[in-house]
């Protein structure tokens, strides 16, 4: 794995989830069975494709997380609506991307990632 | 969003659940999120195609019922068993289409809906 | 591979489509690489499944067609079409099932599905 | 269907694709078999869903570009790149959305999208 | 259901899961809801397919966990990586698989896949 | 783009392509418009995962057929068939992983694959 593109990956990963990169890495289960795979993930998704010009930062989370609303991925999806937050996407903006994914990946898959946003924007709490 | 068509959808929605109907609406955290989702759930989904003569409700339910299944899209599965039950399509009907899941969607899909189904239905309930 | 189950996926198969039913089987070229894999499907998926007593002919015709076009397999989508209609359901009804595909699977599984059917019931052909 | 949505639906369709809209509505065959499946996509997912406010038409187009591209659904694809690029949306911009695809959805998935976007933009034509 | 196919599909099950098939069968609430569909699944899937020549069992059982990986399907990969493992096949192995799965599904279904691995290999755990 | 990490994933594929990996490079109309994916995917996929240890390269080749099929990624599952029998795979095993298929995401899935490999195979041609 090239230190360069870790580098670059990890310098992305730090401006969507500043608390993450600032503590201990690869402390949880799946990052203590397959640790290359997480520096995999840094060094080329984040290394190689996020980190390029072409396309704002702010455009790449906002289409990230329509993707992973589409494709009912909960966990990760989860993850970047707070990186998205971290990055000034407001809450609205975010709602309505959710909201418009019914159209394209039909109402089951808005309805649950509405469900993961009110999670993780702390709606519905006592 | 308009009133006639919202009125529509909520006719069709409380054949499909009654008692859902009955109480108050948009409590739980992704209507506390996003009503207006919800009210066009409502005024599209309901208002403007279940509500639709050519096709019979019992169809619409039952063809909803695979769809759900066959997309491994579990919460709004649990909701539409219910549903068909209140429409009275019997548990053996749901039970065969679960079943004939297997072969457009693979076992799992299939495997994943009975598990679903058996809460629905309360078997293995103690 | 079992005579009677095969015996019994036949049938079956001839409610659905008579004329291919009565010609050569196994022509097209999946059938000449891998004669087996038909035979299973017939005493499987039509001999084991569709042959069950416990929901109607008709209703497993319709949830398969559901099914197909949720999940965009527009092939298999084509022949179910054309066995629907062997059935006796009708093409409103039909109509009605993939524009409700809209709802749960998404506008292009839907749109894909009518474009399936109107080249099964030769609609807009010259 | 109510004409208030579907004239708004149809003022963001217009600014989407001018050329379509300027032109004979539902011509091909899938609005030949199902005109009204058609008018309910203009007047729910453009006029009650594209048309809201808290998220700019542009970020709408580019979210919608993935979550197609991740969907493999190419031929909604096909008329979203155009549509992006009628809004104003750079090639650049949208060959890194469907690059950054291979990250959520896999390679196949972006590989896939890639080549219809250079059908779409022209690339590779004699 | 024919008697030998089932035989024949226990056989193969009692290689993957040697505990289980040893034990009473069908407790589980969607056994006890669907007792056929089961049966079915051990004569279609085990007596039918995966007792045929031309696939050593190893073979079958990696691409089985590679699929399910891909598809996103956590029930059925945990017993599949459990019967691999029964099998012979090394973590090691099972791990490289569940990474190449990011390529092909993309980095959340790897993601998801290696977190099942780490309850299924016990890693993590206190 | 790290040059050691191109060089390593090259080589895998100058293995699984011999032919192609002779000749000119990034000639279809994608890798026009889009020059640095294949660039990304030679390193990152190739370079960085099919090169690892721990995973024999004809198993890589197997579960990635096996992942094509089920996912129904036709165009990329046509080229890793090709690339299994340039490993020495043979057809049978290809012809089993395939049928297999039809177990875990449905028998559409298997049909559409098999299709695929009897273009790969040639069977089925005059």
């Amino acid at each position: 794995m090239d230190d360069e593109l870790l580098a670059a990956g990890r310098e992305v990963q730090a401006k969507l989830w500043p608390r993450v990169a600032a503590g201990p890495t690869g402390t949880f289960p799946a990052a203590q069975l397959a640790p290359d795979f997480y520096r995999y993930v840094a060094a080329s998704a984040f290394g190689m494709i996020w980190s390029r010009p072409g396309l704002a930062l702010r455009d790449r989370s906002l289409v990230t997380v329509a993707q992973l609303a589409a494709l009912g991925r909960t966990d990760e999806l989860r993850a970047h609506l707070a990186g998205a937050l971290n990055l000034g996407i407001t809450r609205e903006e975010l709602v309505e991307v959710l909201m418009q994914t019914a159209v394209y990946a039909g109402v089951p898959a808005a309805n649950e990632a509405l469900t993961v946003a009110a999670t993780v924007f702390g709606v519905g709490d006592q």
